[in-house]
């Protein structure tokens, strides 16, 4: 299982600062949604250059005019670029088309995604289908409830991501289950009063 | 009705100079998602500096984190966001509570949302709902059609809008029709020979 620390909500200045202090202590960087909107993608080559060890996630959110948001993304350097579940089937196929090409990555966004509307979008062998919980909703989520649910419905989906108030026990529980390939951690790591700390108890945690 | 007029997969350069030329004489001028994600909603300052006589509308298409985005939106000077349909009924009334609450307007993108979901998400008097055909999508939407079935079927939704590949003759049939308040129309403007012959045109269209 790897770690993906997200980094969202803060000014650019603070999230190279905090990309700087994980940059080769987590697997992946997330540069969430609200710094692309605050900031816009060319800002993401700062956090590029902060990461020379560490892959980045670009939580793009995509939901249509496809290609050429990712096109975009890949270009200013993601390795790892989000499409929304509940995108049509056709722009879904046409950032997996980019992302195939370029031979990076495309992750799925599941949120607010129906069962049947994902029957519909399992042909993207390559791609990471995340299960995510808004962070809008009040109700906390079961995660291992979550996945073991998932996986019995769609056996068939091969790489598993899992975000949304996603903590430390959690992150253990996951760990043992064994089905997810990438846990997602928010605030737990980024507003943490010690961050690489954080980073540190998560690493050892999804070891267990 | 009112004419919006939609600048997307454009450098904020081209942008800037379009919307000067759309200044007074369209009533809305939308700022695209790609120009949010790839020059981020600072970016916003600059058009909204270029419309002294023109309302904006910040193509956000919020899914998540609703009150932060929508907060940043206004903040920056967008007069109308838009949020997607899709999104959690959580995040539609976070958006919802800071646009009541500024005085300013949210629009709830339809694009890919199912009729159930629609039904459950009507509760948003004095937002605007807008019907949205993909642009990754390859068949032409019935435009005409698709207002008045969704009319029939959702005839509590007062506030109409309708986007994604609208023309002249189709923008004079929806005038006629009088279901809507706002069509959108994109590259028949922004990528016509003469955007400004063609904002005339279109605003003499809808007159029709």
């Amino acid at each position: 299982m790897k770690l993906q620390a997200a980094i969202d909500r803060v000014s650019l200045e603070d999230a190279v600062a905090l990309a700087l202090q994980l940059d080769g202590k987590t697997d992946i960087v997330e540069m969430g949604t609200s710094l692309v909107k605050d900031y816009g993608i060319e800002a993401m080559t700062q956090l590029r250059e902060a990461l020379p060890n560490t892959e980045l996630l670009v939580d793009l959110k995509t939901i249509d005019e496809g290609a050429y948001e990712f096109r975009q993304g890949f270009k200013y350097g993601g390795d790892i670029l989000t499409v929304m579940g509940a995108a049509s089937l056709d722009t879904l196929r046409a950032t997996y088309q980019v992302a195939e090409e370029t031979g990076k990555t495309m992750m799925i966004d599941l949120l607010e995604v129906s069962e049947e509307k994902i029957a519909e979008i399992l042909e993207f062998e390559h791609a990471i289908y995340a299960l995510h919980h808004s962070v809008d909703r009040v109700d906390k989520q079961d995660a291992v409830g979550n996945v073991a649910h998932f996986h019995e419905k769609f056996p068939e989906i091969k790489r598993l991501a899992i975000a949304g108030g996603i903590d430390l026990a959690q992150t253990k529980a996951l760990a043992t289950q064994g089905l997810i390939e990438i846990v997602i951690v928010g605030s737990k790591i980024s507003k943490a009063s010690d961050p690489a700390a954080a980073v540190k108890e998560f690493m050892e945690g999804l070891k267990a």
